[in-house]
């Protein structure tokens, strides 16, 4: 009996190279799967399914993990803040750490021998694959193809016309992953460190003028509607995704630490998410106090690098995730958005749980809770230490 | 003889109450001093001399702390990058803090017995006044004349009047403050939470469409080139801010924690410290490692959190300076700047200290430093501890 | 009708002195009110009350708060291995907080018009009573005798003794504060930096020679049983210090920073809290991950200061807790201690979560989990960017 | 001509098989090195010179790292009073730093090809030789034979036997590293969970009973007198602990994490570190504010870990000490300490730099410099935000 094996697959030119590979070189019998993050519609996933068959696969599965991620991750990213060195939101770090989730419990699931990925030996997925795949499912070989045989791109085209496949041997001139939290675009001008992409290059053009006010509303501190329409946050995002994308908005170019210690350039489009944790911590700073603002942003910081890492499964990201979810009880309230071209602002925020509420005195402003007589002790209290020091070390 | 009392003047109505009520209520000898942080012209500073003599002190003295506001600070705050809760340069804050220690040193210069300032019982300012007074001239008295007098704005202006004085009695709509790193703008939308400032408010109209390429240049962090003319840190911000804030760049609106714990919010505009920043970001996620960037941000963001609460004298944030000044060895480089209505955009870098070469192998190409038996390696051992977590605690 | 004022009372001087001068001098109803912490006996209560009743009090309360105070944040404190500064188990400080809070709870349950404590204008205890009332019971009105008129020791006996009641003028040479979590002992030397307290100054003798072992059991980080016998924490704690202090063990003397700025110094003994903090921490090491043990260092360290602030109720404390509760899933297992005069070591644990499984390869010697090779490779990758770093900038 | 190998040489089993092999099997011209960093005395570096000698070796260096260990490591250790976890002071992490460093500029100074280390696959060892040596000479092949070959401790004798070289083939019971800055020790009991080191598996067997009094002078955070004798801090350190090990001082057992990812268990003996970490860092307590505390503590833990993890030549690690060493300016001053058996004690400080000054008002005393209203003010606007928070959110 032929041994099982559980193969990544997105139908690209790799992962079909992978297939017939694993069947007919290792004499596997081969299972693909794909899970979808939020990236591919309907029509893309039956085109990969068909695609898997025609290679010759056993069986293929779509994974539909969008409302799991969101649940596992986004949420959480959300709750945080994170937006990787002060730009990035993590688009495919934290996709890739679901994928593999959903990959290992599949494999035991279908009670596998092997788990293959696509990965080459340059990026920071094979990391995440791997480790991922090491820790849950640590009795599973794991199969590289790729990274071992090193193999060209043409070299890979042969091998699957010799096997009765033909892939077209034009390649896309950027290449482009899609999720719920982001698209991430790599090409040309993201190699060297002095170029930022054309216009061309970004999957959705810029096709909204008009100025638009949009209302998020929040909820402990999860995106729950848009314009007043309760549609949970898996939806909210897509639609502020389909409004605002068109806008040009969230697009960058993250410049970052690959896990494997070189520096990588990623372009990505990811209005909605950049729009939702601005918006996001507005609503905090009106809402949190001083210190949870401080803590959670240390916190968040590692989370998203550990994140980024692939690291998900370190139980400390479990001790971090119950800080933040405590952190969210008062953030809620509507936050008010305008988008414009290439930007947006956020207007303000409403919520009864704002600390900023006139009856408790207003900056500029005297009140009735304290007095200059208060301050005036409070400045020589909080300063009384350091005072001290300048007096014995007469500086 | 009577005794002598520095005021800090900036020739607005408060202060100008001030300068009598000390002369002639508290029978004091009072030299008046403004101490310039890059906020005032020539023409401004003879203005706010002539209104002071007029009012009667001895002597007035204008300080010009520009150079040594940028060596003290801003320089560590574009070293930190530091942008409280992401948002918001510490125009203000840490302007304040260069005043109140010009003024500081003032009174010891002239050896007065009193040290007064006009700041209300409602802000940051205060605070930071009285404490940094309380540090460096502990035996001066500090005089508030308007926060202990609570003086509604109309007895000023009778108070003035009855001294010969004529004020203006028509409020501006909008506070503005302008310093080198920064304007501050307050009103009545501020005064709320739902809302932004109107066009009108800007100081700055924005008058610049076509798009414009900059190229600044680093040493050691220090932006000290535009454009290719070497013309030193506080010019290049100068210049920058003089072609930059009629883009309309660098405004936004900021909800923070003051000093006594209300929530306070406050429009600014600042196009020449929110492009540095980023531009300087950008030109270090190229030069330095993970951990300098990681580590950075947590000492920055304290830095300037203690900085906004008047802190600048604890020992603590020279720790720190030394930290920042030595991370800074490799960060020189040019970094390329896209300006546009509203909006900029960071190009890209060219450093010869750019860790993003590909020498050591490109993000997503294979390479031959390494193997993709190495990274497999790698990813087991960086799993191992997490794999033998899930193990015992069969999770 | 006379208003109602709740008195924090110790049956001290300068609460005696309080209760008169409240109804007397005030004309208040005085409800006097001792909230114990595990330091009183129930003889001692009764003391306490029988003096209460004896100074003319209305009522007497004695509130039992020994679990509360266990739950509320003793255990935090275990959680997080708390020593201040490397050294206190902030044993005062904590209970200050749980003391302050239920004063604020039974003020609110009797509706007193306003609470007073017998604090004087020179520690910590002021701002944590005043702070934590300003923050629970904001509108009721907080009076403090004792800071207020500045009377010495000599006065208020006078003034008791005018009114009837006698106190013992002798002062005792050290002040001790006694509750669950340690004693405080106070005296001469620790008002000096260079000395440290007499054999006589400690308040339990040490009596105990022979050398023993203990083994303590952990349950998600509680310590629920000694020597086998299942007693729940706060039992734990007080038979462990029954049997350890008459060691020596736990007695030391910390230096630190007041809320006020100045620097204080008070010995203690407690020899509990420090066995089961540096039990707990072993169990710890071998049953958490290194990021969280990492990250729970930093967050227990701000944790402890922000209690000894007296800033409980900040929100950001809630959260903290959420992410202690959430690390100790699985930090459970015995762990065994030897006693000795002055000293006490950890032996080992036993743990069915212990991640140092000789299962998954033992410290210093070979295994089949990982080969050299990964290692290898996992060397290479792990220093890639600092070899890049050096390469690129040639040092 | 033959190619050069520089082989890190202890004269061990291990690197004396590796001498043989490098030059025999490998047909390589062997320049061992012994790299000295404080634990070998005289004698024993001519016997492990004569030993390289007897095994054929081309040359024999023997390098003294003693003085450039401190200076590298050991003084920031000390400013950061870095005890791993808590415990301890990573005696052979750092020293194994040092030497990798030291033995790469070796391989640079004679133009070695090769680099040899006698590490085993299971430690952190091998982590640090190999890390470092691929960031400082990555031109430079490692060879690591014994991880390499897998050889068993007979097969290795054998070897030895057969090339005409006789070692004792009966181990010792306790493997033992001494080095300045501590001496480890490992045995039967350490690769337990539960158990604890016999007397006799210590170096130094306790000899000092009688209570004895020194008094360390630190200079900016260094060591440089004992008893007053100005030795300067190595020596300093040495005699201080010919004096204090011999009371059983600074034994204790660590259990800690990997760099590879399991835990593991280390005794260790270390009387003049711990004692010069606890008095420095009482030291500190005096002379540094409450966020020069805090601050240095996160920082040098990281800094201690990432030493540990062998990743000295990250140039975050010399920010780190940037920040330390601005951090000592007025560390400055006596510590005086108890010695007796299995303990010590800080007794109290000396310093002009000490904040704790009776000038600035004493703890629990009443004072000048502030009043009971400054107090009352202060605690009133320290707690206003919280006190907003509960209002706000009805807590």
């Amino acid at each position: 009996m032929k041994k099982k094996v559980v193969l990544a697959f997105s139908g690209g030119l790799d992962t079909s190279f992978c297939a017939i590979y694993l069947a007919q070189d290792m004499g596997l019998e081969v299972h693909s799967v794909l899970v979808n993050t939020g990236g591919f519609s309907e029509e893309e996933l039956e085109q990969v399914a068909s695609r898997a068959y025609a290679l010759g696969v056993t069986s293929h599965a779509t994974i539909d993990e969008t409302e799991n991620y969101y649940n596992a991750s986004i949420r959480y990213l959300i709750f945080g803040n994170v937006l990787k060195n002060a730009t990035y939101p993590l688009s495919v770090s934290a996709e890739r750490v679901s994928q593999a989730t959903a990959i290992a419990n599949y494999v035991k699931k279908i009670g596998a021998n092997f788990v293959a990925h696509g990965s080459t030996g340059a990026g920071n997925d094979q990391v995440r694959f791997d480790m991922i795949f090491n820790i849950l499912i640590p009795d599973v070989e794991i199969i590289t193809p790729i990274r071992d045989l090193k193999l060209s791109r043409e070299s890979e085209i042969d091998y699957l016309h010799n096997h009765g496949v033909e892939y077209n041997a034009e390649k896309a001139k950027y290449s482009i992953n899609k999720g719920i939290w982001g698209t991430s675009v790599g090409g040309k001008e993201t190699l060297t460190s002095h170029d930022t992409l054309p216009e061309e290059a970004w999957p959705t053009p810029v096709t909204a003028t008009a100025p638009k006010r949009i209302t998020l509303t929040f909820e402990k501190g999860e995106p729950v509607a848009l314009d007043g329409e309760r549609l949970g946050p898996v939806k909210v995002i897509q639609q502020l995704q389909a409004i605002a994308q068109p806008y040009g908005i969230g697009r960058d170019i993250h410049i970052g630490d690959t896990i494997i210690g070189i520096k990588g350039r990623v372009g990505f489009e990811a209005a909605a998410p950049v729009i939702i944790i601005k918006a996001h911590h507005t609503l905090e700073k009106h809402t949190l106090t001083k210190w949870q603002l401080s803590w959670k942003d240390q916190l968040a910081s590692f989370y998203g690098n550990w994140m980024h890492e692939g690291q998900f499964h370190d139980p400390v990201m479990r001790d971090i995730e119950a800080f933040l979810q405590r952190s969210q009880e008062t953030v809620s309230g509507d936050v008010f958005v305008e988008l414009n071209p290439y930007r947006f602002q956020v207007i303000g925020v409403e919520s009864e749980h704002d600390l900023m509420s006139s009856a408790f005195g207003s900056y500029g402003e005297m009140n009735n809770a304290w007095t200059g007589e208060d301050v005036k002790g409070f400045s020589k209290i909080f300063g009384n230490q350091v005072m001290i020091w300048h007096k014995v070390n007469k500086v």
